[in-house]
């Protein structure tokens, strides 16, 4: 590519995306180049008014670009119940699957220590006030099944003092369409573990 | 994600490239909305510079900034070996490999009957009329090894009247670390026809 210098610093900029090498940010540059100027004007606004706009949820911390998001305002959404989650795409992807309909605490992370994230990294002192403010019935902490997604709820499940609230860990075990003859032997042993009685 | 707008009307946009399905569109985005603010500027800056800036070389119609591409411009370069190529991309590559020093001819396509490509859509007019002009010595055909790319180099060697010039079509054959026993068919037919005497 010889138009050096715009063409460039565009691949170099779409390089920087996560996932996102310099192969695909060619093809991609190729693809803005040619596809109809509105349309570039359009990505690069939206990439603009998003990082602009979005900010976190006063009380879930969730993305928003209201000061509360649309699922804590939500009259239909049961406050009683809060699900723990690690990152907004962990959020999104429950969201998805349209099968709850409580409301979140977004925690932006996991305790980590061997990275240096404690629990005062996240958004737990945060989860902890919700808590403790006394409508909530059930915690039901949705952080990944690895270590520090592990780690970390074990650690929240802790700072729960009240008798009175159920906390609960997503289930572990062989995903929908999963072959039992290519799990591993640690989501077999969750699996088995967490068997529930059939009605 | 739920601060619905401004993250999906980005997410629309990244699905709008090549490539990029919902889950990788979410994914980008959810990086933009995280990195540091002057990173998404510039993402979005250098998507409307390029944008507006590139167009096409005077002469070969690779991609410049200027009237004529780095390429047509270099005094270093062959101006007697013309390499024809189907896209910029193609070109790209080439560049690359760092094994040609001759310049380009970018057609912009292939003809393509089905697709209702005829040569009058491609640069074949403006590649005639270079070659016309006499100082081209040698046509490296380096369409794509496809019915498409073939019929475009059959269809450009018929055009070049002048028994002086010399018409070559880049070799096909087994690519490097290639495995003879997994190759196709036309691949191997390919190969034996194009066989060289070992010096």
């Amino acid at each position: 590519m010889h138009s050096k210098d715009s063409i460039k610093k565009l691949v170099g900029s779409l390089c920087e995306l996560p996932g996102i090498g310099e192969k695909t940010a060619t093809r991609l540059a190729l693809y803005i180049i040619n596809c109809p100027q509105e349309n570039a004007r359009q990505l690069a606004q939206s990439i603009i008014e998003a990082r602009e706009k979005v900010r976190l949820c006063r009380q879930c911390f969730n993305y928003t670009e209201t000061d509360l998001c649309v699922i804590c305002k939500d009259p239909h959404r049961d406050a009683r119940i809060l699900c723990v989650v690690e990152t907004p795409a962990d959020l999104m992807s429950i969201e998805k699957s349209n099968s709850f309909k409580g409301t979140y605490h977004v925690l932006h992370g996991a305790i980590a220590p061997l990275d240096g994230i404690g629990p005062d990294q996240l958004r737990i002192k945060e989860l902890i006030q919700r808590i403790n403010q006394g409508s909530v019935k059930e915690v039901i902490l949705a952080t990944n099944p690895t270590m520090n997604g592990n780690a970390t709820a074990i650690y929240i499940s802790d700072q729960v003092t009240s008798a009175e609230i159920r906390i609960t860990r997503i289930a572990q075990g062989i995903p929908a369409g999963g072959d039992i003859g290519y799990v591993d032997q640690m989501t077999l042993k969750n699996a088995l573990e967490g068997r529930r009685t059939m009605s």
